[in-house]
């Protein structure tokens, strides 16, 4: 039987954001994203869940400190993008259409860096309470 | 590394239903399904999580458009048993017994017709905040 | 200084219910009620939220003692609405119609009567997440 | 005894906004607002709890119809200010810094022209599930 | 009309403790405290939330700094309470009992000193999710 | 296509823990493990959701019964840790440091027992909202 246990912790930014893309007209624009393509931006309280999946070490009963994944999460996703416009303050979107799964993918690849290789690594994003995404499937 | 990512939308409805197998005695139906028996029906907000995964399309970032997500859920679930008896009026549950279970396997399949075949598809139904069913596993 | 504390228990109950003025025509109750006047009835997961305001005990450091609270709530209140249909199965709503605001009313009335007087009495009712009442304000 | 009920329903927007008082230089907003004072703006889902408090009628058994309260809140509150950027997209907030207090003695404003002067109106705004606001006390 | 606001700012903190009268005998504790008066402690995960009331100033546009309050309630109630006995490590609860009525008076008392006087001051407590009180009323 | 469903069931308990290695000096405990190093304990509101999966029966329509899957897990779960001090009132962390990765397989391995072998089991336990824990993976 695999003794592999999953840990979750949840963080939270507010940002705002834009769907917008360059190569398209105006008009394509508005027709696909809606008001998601307002040219001045709406925002979100976007929650972040991220799941490190591993066996529990036998001496902490930890797969891994949460203190340690908070502090990871903050540094690499509440810092970067807390109260910031994705689309104008971020390298990360500067040229990629902040979309929920744009950004969940986004969010996983600079948590994966940080993370033991040794450990498996999910992200949920919610974008509002209706809407959410989740990387890797 | 697989690519995909998992979007979800969560929608509503307020139904009754009545818990009951036809072949049984009345004893029987009460023995097994107890107070979800009861022949005036009870009922509840039921709160529906779908499900979809693909891989986000490069000019949109989407996997698919939730607008249109949303816009077929309502069509397909909310429209049909939204403010309804599942049990008097809905041809779905006419001759099913419209356990959770039931409810969700209905659900997927009303969905499913209307989702691309590229699109993965699972439906979460809570019926109350207790008790909650996924199809397919 | 007022030194009352207010105590509050959340229950809950499912039931089916309908709204229907039997003075008026099918259509006035199709018009005023719309799809809650739906004839063979919908549900709802009611929470109800019992808050109960006094001096708390010298002894006890209690307003009340929240397992007698419980215990009052699920007599008065789910034993008697409990997977039940508000219309046919009680006699509280046979010849009142169970929007929420009278459910509530009724509620508090049932209430009342079992709360030691020296205590001030409120009750919310969660009909959805999106909807609820208040009573007395 | 009072016989008056108070009805509560919740909405909600997704909004863009920072807060910044023209009148002051840069440095005493920074110092004052902090990251909420982000130039390219940040943003929330904001949740509106509007609470009615009245009578219920005796034909009906509603203080009011939440159909129509749930109309009028989304359209001078929801078409307003959803997807929007409070600060360039709103005429409200052209000259209004856009503090949670702001905005729901705004939204107070708004929806008491469209209530009934016999009903007293309340307004609760979430900005985060952390933070929010009440007008009027 | 009054022109005041009411902002809530929500903390929370894990803590153990034990419902005892030093002055009852072991038998009556546990009659009057039931499974609350083990001897070797249970837990919960408070949630307080903070309600202060006042007029917003013109130029910030704010009742008070929430990040001010925040800081706060961190200083008062998370540093003194969190993953702490209250019963062993505290002296506000040397010889009181942690009740959830005088945890919510003891934190009022806390806060109070540090809120302005000109601002009305309310705080909730969740001991659970079905169990919380307010001080004052 | 697998016809499987799954069924999910919520409960919970409350109780006081401290997380230690008593092969460990005091020293590198409090490194370790923080606050959650306290002597006398802190605690928390556990939230229990088991998901068990099989196919529906096709008499009842049910995976399981949720009545007794709930008895159950008041049963194994509710009666032995509610109210409990995990470290000193329980034999099954009596030799096992109470990690949320500890609790959960020893919740899965109680109810391993009394489910059906013919039915997967799955544990999910939240210690705060913030951080929860699953086994098996």
């Amino acid at each position: 039987m695999d003794n592999r246990v999953a840990v979750f912790r949840k963080e939270h930014f507010n940002a705002a954001h834009r769907l917008h893309n360059p190569e398209w007209s105006d008009e394509l624009n508005k027709k696909i994203f809606g008001k998601c393509n307002n040219p001045n931006y709406h925002g979100h309280n976007y929650e972040v869940i991220v799941k490190v999946t591993g066996v529990p070490d036998e001496k902490t009963g930890y797969v891994m400190d949460m203190k340690t994944l908070s502090d990871i999460i903050r540094e690499e996703v509440h810092t970067r993008f807390d109260h910031k416009n994705l689309n104008l303050d971020t390298k990360e979107f500067e040229n990629l259409n902040p979309t929920a799964e744009n950004i969940v993918i986004t969010i996983y690849n600079l948590l994966r860096k940080r993370i033991d290789n040794l450990l498996d690594l999910h992200v949920r994003l919610y974008e509002t309470e209706r809407n959410f995404v989740e990387y890797p499937v």
